[in-house]
């Protein structure tokens, strides 16, 4: 899974880093900068919302056959708070794991000055695909 | 907006650019760079879903009070395809513009030798705030 | 699919009816009737949603092999406007059809003294299952 | 909101109970009966749906001015099991409360033969109306 993620030129370029793997369970971190920021200077929904979907992705890969790749078929973001801080930390959690499909809960926490504020919360539909790589098939 | 978009660091970390611009109708175009991919070279799930979700933004932004401030409320995105190619557009279409809340559709295609495939599609809830800055309440 | 169809309670409890079907294509109608209401006399925005998710479920099972089953994997759904009127038509049209995962469109109109208003709109993910009965796996 | 719900005649009619009502939480149960079931007999995931979306609707309602109305803006579901048992319960749990919006998580459980399965999760945005009724705007 490291290795995939390092591969990812994607999280490279946000700055987000891998700060916790456990079956099931991944947390996506990424510190604060101007390119990070929409028009107010928070960080971007999108930008949030895309490492909640690395965080689900690999949460699920977690629990995959070892030649099984992960695709995200679908997931859906509430953004429930200004994400003005200076990380957000996104939290991947398997639910549902099944032979083809898994659902995974994905939420986001901002932190400012010591504080943490829940920002973002979600839902997200996995993919897994052996033998082909990122055909939806 | 094309001064709001200016002021967003992520739009230009992610070199996405406006290339439409109607009452209602907004699209953002983004050329492939291994910065913007994931672990298999296609552009990154959740950076298409970036786009999108400005798009769907600056197309409701289109439609409100000029005092109005954007915030994403939530999204929903299905990737339909690979995003697989040279550009990806994300094209942002109000289809209920209300006084508090605006629905928007969202769809990205990825251009690819001349060939341009729909790669995802979704749905946006967008909230009009008058004189408060990132405040969703 | 009008036999399947049939076999489903909960399309006769609810008074619904295949009123189109096509290739991809299917719609689904509801009168109004007080037991669909909600506390303020409006079709009840799940039922709406109910008649919307067989409509997809049926416009992806028009393109499935014949010995498939489907399944609802997940769908979301914007409640656009009131659903107040005499009659609700939903309409489910399939936008990528795979071998396993399908993605339709949902819209859903309300019809009152000869006017249509969009009341609903969505998106659904469906799977084609081969031999198995409702196991999403 | 007991008064609310028992006005309800789509409540009534699905044969649904509240079953526990706390600040911001209510869960409804519905007993199996044919007519909720989809074509292989298993509870119809449209009306699972329903009653996750009154759950939530009505959670987020205990946390509301006396005054206000609740409107679903929109609900995502994910299947996650099949509904094949003899009880289903919606549990509804705000997780963001706001002037204007209200986020609730959604999940469902169905019961056979003593056993609990986790068979639906979901997200929802609902909006409080002051003096309108049914007016999303």
């Amino acid at each position: 899974m490291r290795a995939s993620f390092a591969r990812q030129g994607a999280m490279a370029h946000l700055g987000a880093e891998l700060v916790r793997v456990e079956p099931g369970r991944v947390d996506i971190a990424m510190a604060y900068r101007p390119e990070l920021a929409q028009q107010h200077g928070f960080f971007h929904a999108g930008l949030v919302s895309t490492i909640m979907d690395t965080a689900g992705g690999y949460a699920g890969f977690t629990l995959f056959p070892l030649d099984a790749a992960v695709l995200t078929v679908e997931f859906k973001v509430n953004l429930i708070a200004a994400a003005d801080g200076e990380r957000v930390v996104a939290e991947g959690r398997v639910i549902r794991s099944g032979r083809t499909l898994t659902v995974c809960q994905l939420d986001a926490f901002v932190e400012k000055a010591g504080r943490r504020v829940h920002c973002a919360t979600g839902v997200q539909t996995l993919m897994s695909v052996v033998g082909r790589t990122g055909v939806k098939d």
